[in-house]
């Protein structure tokens, strides 16, 4: 058999257990991303080996999260996140700040140097945006404030944590330069505003430009070639690429073919999004783990990475009431792909070790299986009448969305 | 910027230039796959340089070719190729059996060894029923009674590619044996037979069982897995992946769940395909053609290639009417993926040299730009009331479906 016939018999394992999880998990009342990072466990190298981490599927892992915030862009209005702006930054900041600051510490605490801990803390600032948020979505909180907030929130995370790799790589290169970090936010900030406001500039004057007759007959090709090329355009800035692809689902997100656009990138991203949460699961890597340092390590990072996201993203987000800064800040614990990038990088720079890099995704998927069965719970008290919060409740579940990424007929 | 972005770029870059070249061919009024070839050949290595052919754009444009006929297989009614089938067997054979004996013979007058003259031969046998499945589709032609014999010919002409893949590598290894080509044709049958008939069979006691509460709401991810998976069970049995996935979409196109299916299959397919296409016109490579020997080459293997699969496909349909037959001759003209993947699979084993692969791959893209032009006036005239065929002419476009692979909203 040769190497493109053994992909397409991963790509089918894969897509079948995810499946299978997901849908052991719905009849469970459990979130089902949770069922698909279990099948990605399940048949990938710490199980089964049925399924790897090759060039293969980490694109189509990448492009499954970068479709996932596509999509949670379109159905995000700019002026809400704008409306939620000044509880976004603090929550963000402070979210960023508290993990940075325990994860230094317990690096020298553990006795590592300082540029093996800026790496772990590093990997242990930036919420997973993706997790979040398709939790959220399948809760129909995500347009809630303390949804709105999350968001926001997780985008500045994002593009912090960006600059904190910036200054991690430096200092394993042997110095950072305040030039290079200054270039990187005023592009990351250039960027952001450039794409939101122009686009929408484009779309206020035309908004149907996506199906002009000169341009295609449907909005489907265009909005994913926007897409792919803002993604792409993020990346070789220095950004993730999903921060690209969110930016570019707000500004389609903005035009009249908003509705048929949504239909028609559903399927597409049910097809891949399940790459996504089983890479998460096929990284886990228990011969990695087997001594009781590691196992110390694991225990110490996760605990510090829980409470410290959890305390500054709660405390940023005070002035919307306890209940909804409850959500917002448990919403915020879960670590993923930037997390397991980070390490991975630092892995590759032979900054950290290999056991360091495992303990790293142990913590991102931990944090990632702890969080979603609390959320339905939370995210039901933050928006009921008797929350609290100084502002009027919000109604969840605006539209019924019982399950998004698998398009219904 | 590593790996993947620079993927993740490519793809942006790839698919911008294929919905441009489809536009530009759209106003032109010529096929739309022809724009999208181009377009590979514009962006590929042969000019620009800025999309190049490595394992994760190679996976993209296999799975674009898999859902191509997945696609096509959910439009096809086991019962209306059994209605055709001694036409599409006669079609099928004769335009395999010519082919080989030109290609053989052309070889031998070359002057290659044998060996060589036998890969050059299964080369030129494999029409892509890919290219002209589509094009029918596009002038709404695919349900004539011309339109399935090329369907029903096409896949078993790759069938017998694939054996004789098997009697050209088992001669480049030094020796065939008859049992393993025995073994190989005796699996194709079982194969296509048991899918066949099983999943006929498991769909008419249970025509929902896509939607069946214990499996899925909607029949996208399911069929999604099952053209996955007889993808890659074909692949394992040394069948081309494609009709595998023809034979998955012939049989979920029996469930009631069809319509469905359809709606959800099109955006992906549409997302895929282009890069199927422009993979095609990317390996062009004009380097190894700048020769007068090589040209003249390409020429002859060219010119064989058209006459002999014309004249062997119209003998063989030539019981359905002259003018149907020419349409079926010509229709199975376009050679494509298959006799690249046997020219590279070839240069692989040491037994052909580069500009034989260029040849082979120059042939592929002639023939495959050569044929969609005249396939509406072909079909218009094949299908026409004067036809003078021996059968009830049948109406051309049953459906209206201007533009397949790009979804409606």
């Amino acid at each position: 058999m040769d190497h493109a016939s053994e992909v397409l018999l991963q790509l089918f394992v894969l897509l079948l257990a995810a499946k299978i999880g997901d849908e052991i998990f719905k009849r469970l009342g459990q979130p089902t991303l949770i069922g698909e990072i279990l099948a990605g466990v399940v048949v990938g190298p710490a199980v089964l080996g049925w399924y790897e981490i090759n060039a293969e599927t980490s694109l189509f892992a990448e492009i499954g999260v970068v479709l996932l915030l596509f999509q949670i862009g379109i159905e995000t209005r700019l002026a809400d996140l704008l409306r939620v702006g000044l509880a976004a930054a603090a929550v963000g900041f402070l979210g960023v700040i508290l993990p940075l600051a325990g994860g230094l510490g317990l690096g020298l605490a553990f006795g590592f140097p300082i540029e093996v801990s800026v790496f772990l803390a590093a990997a242990m600032v930036a919420t997973s945006v993706g997790i979040t948020s398709r939790v959220l979505a399948d809760v129909g909180a995500l347009g809630t404030k303390s949804g709105r907030i999350i968001l926001g929130a997780a985008i500045i995370d994002d593009i912090l944590a960006m600059i904190i790799l910036a200054i991690a790589t430096g200092m394993a290169a042997g110095g950072v330069s305040v030039e290079r970090i200054g270039i990187l936010m005023l592009l990351a900030v250039a960027f952001v505003v450039i794409v939101v406001v122009g686009g929408r500039g484009v779309l206020r004057r035309r908004p149907a430009i996506l199906t002009a007759p000169e341009f295609a007959r449907t909005p489907f090709l265009p909005g994913m070639i926007i897409m792919l090329g803002l993604a792409a355009l993020a990346t070789t800035i220095g950004l993730a690429a999903i921060i690209g692809a969110f930016l570019a689902g707000m500004v389609v997100g903005e035009s009249s073919e908003r509705h048929a656009l949504e239909g028609e990138v559903a399927p597409v991203a049910a097809f891949f999004t399940p790459f996504f949460f089983g890479a998460i699961g096929a990284q886990v890597d228990l011969a990695g783990l087997w001594d009781t340092s590691a196992l110390l390590l694991l225990a110490s990072v996760t605990a510090v990475a829980i409470a410290t996201k959890f305390i500054g993203s709660f405390v940023g987000a005070m002035a919307i009431g306890i209940r909804r800064a409850a959500l917002v800040g448990w919403g915020m614990v879960p670590r993923g792909e930037v997390g397991i990038v980070v390490a991975g990088l630092g892995l590759q720079l032979g900054v950290i070790e290999g056991s360091i890099y495992s303990v790293v995704v142990g913590m991102a998927i931990i944090t990632t299986l702890l969080v979603p069965p609390a959320i339905p719970w939370l995210a039901g008290r933050a928006e009921s009448p008797s929350s609290g919060a100084r502002t009027p409740p919000e109604p969840i579940a605006v539209r019924a969305r019982p399950d998004p990424p698998e398009p219904s007929a």
